[in-house]
């Protein structure tokens, strides 16, 4: 079977075309960064009535709706393989049509944020945000001096359904954040945790409606809409190969 | 630059061949396990005067002496390539000429091992032993039980040039243990680990000089000579692949 390994500000996907029946079984085993490829996801894109179709795994071998990071590595796998002729398109997810743009650091649309309410937890004002996904957002001085582990595990675990919880801090001309990832733990970068701080920030009156983002994984820009939000930052093929599965896969 | 990815009983390996140059910064590159291919060190394969060459990185990009389930991999590599044209060859190391098998299971010489002294620790007694690196084993009830990561982390610490730790138990027909290896943490195998503990458990006269040894990725078999040591297990391709390096390296 061959496959392309990219990633995008350190999320990093197995992506394969959709001739591969993609199982559970599957995808915990390209994940695999000892005995398989290893990735954070499993990204298959396909045409379908010549629109860009894309499936997401996560690791664990679950599928989930949307991977703001995968959306960026699918954008540029699917025009540099020509599926389509054009760098602006649309690509079908599991929520709906995105509009996506192949550049060479490639931008995908989110769709958009709703506001929730506030609430404190250990002293600290948290910000809920719904970007497709449920996000916690408060603001520190440092996230280097946060203990990310602890509170956002501690923060995830009360809520029912669980938290994605971004700890940002405000710089003069761009935020910062470290992200804790629901079921998953403190990732280099999350799509949908950026979108979510930036239009938090941006709410409470701190950034303007293009945000320039620092998250571990590098940099990325955030465009807040009225109706939707838009990602852009660094997405590459890292290496290709052929991986041989077992048969009773 | 064309790669191999493999592995034995769990730990991972680009395999390259001597066409490349290999520094520090390429090593931790290609290693790196969301923006580069991802492995616990890169073996690379040469020929010189008719012998196969090893050479070891770890992944923090610093040459190691030697790693025995990557010697494992070496053989089973070499002999498929047909860069040696029978199955039993020496294979040049860091630490002299090691012979090997490329069986189904590649078979490795691992040297002599030596036998310290023993201390105690926390309650517990530990044995010292010396595979060209050194080890301190002690016999458990259940590895799964033990806090591999606090007391290997103490007793590293606490050693001066720092020690590998194994925590074995003696199951009827074979040794079960868990590893800390000496900078890294725990590790799904260690060879030279496997090794120290048998040779540990066999100079206690609690198993015979061929070993059965289960370790969290997998299991091979020990063999103890008066003069010698042989570790033999599973070591397979999982993938080849293409890799654009930056210019600048």
């Amino acid at each position: 079977m061959h496959f392309t390994k990219m990633e995008g500000l350190g999320n990093d996907f197995v992506v394969v075309t959709d001739e591969i029946e993609i199982t559970p079984t599957v995808v915990r085993l390209l994940c695999d960064r000892h005995f398989g490829i290893g990735a954070d996801g499993v990204l298959r894109v396909g045409l379908a009535n010549g629109f860009v179709v894309m499936n997401y795994w996560n690791a664990d071998g679950g599928e989930a709706e949307m991977c703001g990071n995968g959306l960026r590595c699918v954008a540029r796998f699917a025009y540099e393989r020509e599926m389509v002729q054009t760098r602006s398109f649309k690509v079908i997810t599991a929520v709906g049509e995105r509009r996506v743009e192949a550049l060479a650091e490639p931008r995908v649309e989110l769709g958009p944020v709703a506001m929730g309410e506030s609430f404190v937890w250990e002293g600290a004002t948290f910000y809920a945000a719904t970007v497709g996904n449920p996000h916690a957002v408060t603001i520190v001085d440092d996230p280097e001096k946060v203990d990310v582990a602890r509170i956002g595990h501690a923060l995830e675990a009360a809520t029912p359904g669980g938290v994605n919880v971004e700890f940002v801090a405000i710089e003069p001309a761009s935020i910062r954040l470290r992200v804790w990832e629901r079921g998953v733990g403190e990732t280099l970068a999350c799509g949908s945790g950026m979108v979510a701080a930036s239009a938090v920030t941006h709410h409470l009156g701190l950034v303007a409606d293009r945000v320039s983002v620092e998250v571990p994984g590098g940099r990325a820009t955030v465009e807040i809409e009225p109706d939707t939000s838009w990602l852009s930052g660094p997405a590459r093929t890292v290496f290709a190969g052929e991986i041989e599965l077992p048969k009773e896969l």
